[in-house]
């Protein structure tokens, strides 16, 4: 169920769909980058089932971004998923009873996929196709546009109900979008969002009806495809400049308190009745 | 007419006071502590007429927040009053005429009640039960949820009008939760709100009735406790970090500002022609 | 066409209008300081034939702000234009194959007009009258509230659709009023904004019919003088103080900046595209 087979159903998104790289070609096993001739670029997420970010994961997507700033005919990505799930959001396997020699290479990670989108030249915008949860956000709050597709999906931060907090720099992601009040509240209960109120709150900036997804994507592209890159990405590095520069500053200090939180067995014990509450559901 | 008044004349609310400690037990004059068996204690401000904050009051409230903070079984607090206003904001008889010897004690009490109450790791719900300006904004602004009661009362921080300025860390809280644009002309103008203005704007997140504000903050806060701390302490305390390292790094400072501008001539007779108009009006 | 001629159209708004020196007097060329009896004065900008910011005129409207504020007996200052345009902002040829030597003094102008506007112990209120593109911003963005004409016309921060970039002030500006998500992909889309879409996301404060624009502002002045200044000034400082420390950190990077950026080829290439193109639009 990749954008080829997608684009079969819908034959007017059909059109920007010229050449195709093969994901083998990059060697990337989890992210197709479908190229167009409008000098931007789709990264599908494509690792079964829903996205997960893991280590791996997340050094594949750092890896897609520098393929695709590096190919200078590209000025723009629009990140969706070839799954049902956009981004089901960091690998729980990554913290919870974790091996303790990957946590430190796996933050590391998470933190150098969110800074690499979050400060890229290009245009970058995010097409959220399905469910958004914690993780999700971090690639959909990086990018400058966030377009969900209507649906019964959820969206938001809910990592306190696993006994988690979001790292410094998601809170600030999200407050950026949403402002003080809202984010504090949604951060501390954990809320996730109905499409219609996420647009409402601000955490996105366009719902529209799924299959309508990739073309208002497209359209969306090319209307910032048209502003000269010499400024905007001057506005865009103005805009982020104090975001970037604390992510820096902490960022060693973000990595500590990540693998140090993570091995309270308050934590551990705190994640372990909520994902057996999981099961339960199932 | 304290808690126990009120819930007479509502017994639905009178199901979550299971237990109740006198507020001499722990030796506090204006502030009754009224713990439940759910988690979480009620503090209810009882300083007539108008629980004005001098130096005794605020140095109570922070001994409050010791007492509910120390007791290990109380995770969330509901900040109410047992008059019919919530706070009539820091005492004019402090500030006009002052006892220059109690300026730094009491500027010290006030700063030390706000930073008390704005880092505190329990869930903090303001159940607003009527009018609220200045200093009253203080206790409200600093908790983690606003529920204010309907009705002709107003709320806002009108220090201008009396020729004062809220310290830079009030006009912060109110930044974080209604934006630059508004609180910078509200506290210019010393805007005062009604309820639905003050809703619209962001000042508190829910007005109801006012015999449904009880029973709908301790709905509420029921709901927050259902996150678990570990996460949610440390989500909260990322949201509130530069405004916590913001009124350390400066709070010596502003204690200085508020010693030296009180006892400006130019202030004392502004206050004092204020206090003239209010006089007139009565 | 000047205050005057406006006021004979307009009957009641002749009665604010008492005393009037003339511009002359000061020996400003650009700008006509219209006093009042009621504590505040109209600054007219009056540069024809759309009031562009070029070195003079920033310098000038320095200057006026230094006359004013010298008068004891002016407590407020409205700002307006004389011509059917607010201001169409920094003046192109500043910009484009620009006179080297000009380059430091010009920047430095602009840099001044903004930060002296944007701390001014006065109240200040735009009354932005017709068409404000990008530095017409820089002016209204720095006063304290900001009334509209409605019409046809539109206000922005349009810098990228030339190759430039806001600087990082004028990005602040907008952010503080619209908050930052807003603000980011204004900047880099380089939206213009009818009137109500203005109003709507918070740029400006009322949009009025054209005729009651003088008349809405000086209802309004009123009512900010009506505030005693002592606190209403040190509220000002408190809201803005981040923004100003910032200002003052950044102000030689942001002019080297400028220069560099100004100069670069790729920049001056984009600009006379963009000249090229509104020349065929003419």
């Amino acid at each position: 169920m990749h954008l080829l087979s997608r684009v079969l159903k819908r034959p007017m998104i059909g059109q920007f769909l010229r050449k195709q790289y093969m994901a083998t070609q990059h060697g990337l096993k989890y992210i197709q980058i479908n190229n167009t001739d409008d000098g931007y670029s789709i990264l599908e997420l494509n690792k079964k089932p829903v996205n997960s970010l893991n280590l791996e994961m997340c050094e594949e997507i750092v890896k897609a971004i520098d393929i695709v700033e590096a190919d200078k005919s590209t000025r723009g990505i629009i990140v969706t998923s070839a799954l049902p799930v956009f981004s089901a959001g960091l690998d729980i396997l990554e913290m919870y009873e974790p091996n303790l020699e990957r946590l430190k290479p796996f933050w590391t990670s998470v933190q150098e996929m969110t800074i690499r989108l979050f400060t890229s030249p290009l245009v970058t915008i995010s097409a959220i196709n399905g469910p958004c949860p914690a993780g999700g956000c971090m690639i959909a709050f990086s990018t400058d546009y966030r377009i969900l597709a209507d649906g019964k999906h959820v969206m938001g931060l809910n990592e306190t109900h696993l006994g988690l907090s979001a790292p410094f720099w998601l809170c600030s992601s999200l407050k950026l979008l949403v402002g003080h009040r809202e984010s504090e509240r949604m951060l501390q209960l954990g809320e996730m969002n109905q499409p219609i109120e996420a647009l409402r709150k601000g955490m996105v900036d366009q719902v529209v009806s799924s299959d309508l997804l990739m073309e208002t994507s497209v359209k969306e592209m090319k209307k910032w495809l048209k502003i000269p890159d010499i400024g905007r990405i001057a506005s865009k590095m103005n805009s982020r400049k104090h975001y970037i520069d604390e992510f820096h500053e902490r960022r060693n200090e973000d990595l500590e308190t990540f693998i140090h939180f993570i091995q309270s067995p308050a934590l551990q014990k705190t994640m372990g009745i909520y994902l057996q509450s999981l099961k339960k559901k199932l």
